[in-house]
């Protein structure tokens, strides 16, 4: 019989472990190395040429010479062939890595059938972002727009690590809904055997059930709205982080575990995607001590007066509203973060908690960074006589919510959580203008390819 | 300006912290604590009371005594309350978790507007699949379904730490996709904004875009199947764990990769999960040292044989041969997972790569742990010639493959990948009979709720 080990081995093809052996003094000036990459660029120079290899996250830099290979020349290799390549490590101080690779042979594992329609290979991608969306597979390909894809990677793997640490549990949330639990309003319909069925918007009551059960939960999952507009903040189907905390003394807690997690994430992509930040001049992100508060109303009063803006909507922010509040906490204070608190009750959905104290207000928040809302938040009602009271208030009708309001029937303790937009986060740490640069396949009314 | 801080803070409610505490000599013998939880069970034993408070993760016995307690009776409170229990720690051998809390106070933080309809609180959950799932809000408290789920969060947490270890890169992917690219073959159909749309069944086409940016990826996220098959082994949504690696040298680097996932796994789960896998008599999980692997034909012939059994189906491996190949391979090699290898071509999608020694089989393998399969994978296609004619001998219109077929025309590295469900992992690790009690909302051809 054969068997298969669980051994552990290094990838030592790759071309970060290859980065970070020389670094760390494990490979030297004259050693032998097999690289594996794609071809990204072809320079050359006449009597020689620079190659450079791109890995899965890093290039690098090697140098062809005839003289060193008689077993290829220039015309066996194109751009975009996967190969191994086989050099001697030169030390070199103009390099960007300290170092060149001097080609000794080369390995071709695969050619493309066509060239590229478009270059991947210099410094800008100099497309528009329909043809950058159309061109996924390959423009996803030039090391700028991997940084990006690569920061989500760390928003993803920070934010379930800060939350893990913090104790909560991880649990999974189905897509595939029935009609009557969350309304219909902005939701995609499907055939579900026969039945009509709905595509989650939220999964605002399984995140309720479960803190019931484990105290504190997450979910990192897709998460579908069926609205029609079209803005530079939206997409019709995006990456919701979503969390759900029990037994808190108030809808604070949940700032302060937000303000923990933002300090995480920064000091955890700072050490993990230094490279990725650099290529968008964001390295180091700042440390985050603390974040700024203010009321949803004296925010909107602060706007209005400050920038001579009167206000049409007294319920809601209006984008501009958020890039001015956004542009005021960080020209003031310095702040790339500023919580907006107690949004007015006709603006927020049946489960907010109203603010005994302010009649008209919610013990709920946004929280706004560089200009952009990218979480909602708040305290929830737990209490069951309570939770059916502003139902019907509303004129809902109790019985399509049998399964959401089994949880507050059968005992809850007092909860809150808040959802995040993955792409929206991504777009602002590296301020890029649409989220869909953020987004690797987006979905928007138009937009259902690849 | 008030500020909110990013102060790290430690949650000394916490039952779980409580008990690390006195296990780590913090909290010691005659301290005073404050517990939140939920009343799980009141045992009353006429002058004194035994008092289960439930945390998130575990539970605690306090001890009532009318004498300590001037405060409240036992009249004043209700199982399923949620609570802050003041109390002393009292050193106790003969209990549990080594002492036990005298209560001197308790704070109600809510009570359920009605009694449960039935006990959680029996060691044993009474109850069939359906009233189960029903109920899943109450069901779910129980402390061993508990356990389920946070198997569930381990293996979640262990499959994406383990990958990033190995460098791979966590990506997102669509779920809502155009008709044309994935056939439409027991896939849920969806209103696009007027347009048809199909739910995905699976993310291999961008993993496979994304293998040829990345190098290594993985995604987790929902998959949907409209198969209409009502099994124990089913469900029509599931968490899958998909993962594509580049520049292999064959699909043996996927069977090593998986190997050593599976030794992380069951250690990750001994460390982190030693109470939940103790409810279910699992601990410790083996230590994975290498996986046995056969031919798929080999398989078929040793099952026959052995068990007397002679096989219909010279293509596909039936639910009973896989228990039988689990059953030979655990008794004969102590082994509880076998890699079973080159599945016929017929069997296999499209995209998979055949054997070039062996025509008419494919060089991919399925693993089967404790008689079940729970991954399939294997080597792909990446040569776009050879794509295009092995989709055009299964007549295949290529017309309706072209955002499929871009990354191998523009260059893809020899690569493979697997994908394995989430649920079957938890069932498999915990021996349950049905998938839907490892689900925690399952979805099938009846069931769309909670």
């Amino acid at each position: 019989m054969e068997f298969i080990s669980s051994e552990k081995t290094r990838d030592k093809y790759d071309i970060g472990n290859i980065i970070e052996d020389f670094q760390n003094g494990v490979l030297k000036d004259g050693d032998e190395v097999d690289i594996k990459g794609a071809i990204h660029n072809i320079r050359d120079m006449s009597d020689f040429a620079f190659i450079i290899l791109r890995g899965g996250r890093l290039e690098l830099q090697c140098v062809y010479a005839p003289e060193d290979n008689p077993s290829f020349t220039l015309a066996d290799i194109e751009e975009e062939d996967c190969v191994i390549a086989h050099g001697r490590i030169v030390k070199e101080e103009r390099s960007r890595r300290g170092f060149d690779v001097r080609l000794l042979g080369m390995t071709v594992l695969s050619r493309p059938a066509e060239k590229l329609p478009f270059a991947i290979n210099k410094k800008k991608l100099d497309c528009n972002i329909d043809v950058l969306l159309d061109n996924r597979v390959i423009t996803m390909r030039h090391p700028k727009e991997k940084a990006i894809f690569r920061i989500a990677d760390g928003v993803l793997a920070a934010f379930r690590n800060f939350l893990r640490e913090e104790g909560f549990t991880e649990f999974v949330a189905p897509k595939i809904v029935s009609a009557g639990a969350e309304g219909g309003a902005d939701m995609f319909e499907l055939d579900y055997f026969g039945r009509k069925a709905l595509l989650a918007q939220s999964p605002q009551m399984y995140k309720q059930m479960m803190v019931g059960v484990f105290g504190k939960v997450f979910t990192t999952s897709p998460v579908f709205r069926a609205e029609k507009h079209s803005t530079s903040r939206h997409i019709n189907e995006f990456q919701g982080l979503d969390l759900e905390m029990g037994f808190i003394d108030s809808y604070e807690d949940l700032m302060a575990l937000e303000c923990r997690m933002m300090r995480y994430l920064f000091r955890y992509l700072n050490e993990n995607y230094q490279p990725e930040l650099e290529m968008f001049k964001k390295y180091p992100l700042p440390e985050i001590k603390e974040i700024p508060k203010i009321r949803f109303i004296d925010a909107k009063n602060l706007i209005a007066e400050t920038y001579k803006r009167p206000y049409r909507d007294p319920n809601d922010l209006e984008p501009d509203e958020e890039k001015l509040i956004g542009k005021y906490f960080l020209e003031k204070f310095g702040s790339p973060f500023v919580f907006v608190t107690h949004y007015p009750t006709v603006k927020r959905p049946f489960y907010a908690m109203d603010d005994a104290e302010n009649p008209g207000e919610t013990l709920s928040f946004d929280l706004i960074f560089n200009g952009t809302e990218i979480t909602t938040g708040g305290q929830r009602i737990h209490d069951y006589h309570e939770q059916v009271a502003k139902m019907e208030a509303r004129g809902m009708d109790i019985a399509d919510f049998g399964d959401y309001l089994a949880m507050h029937k059968y005992g809850m303790p007092p909860h809150g959580g808040m959802g995040l937009g993955m792409e929206r986060v991504v777009m602002r740490i590296l301020e890029l203008d649409n989220i869909k640069q953020a987004t690797a396949f987006p979905r928007d009314i138009q937009r259902l390819n690849p």
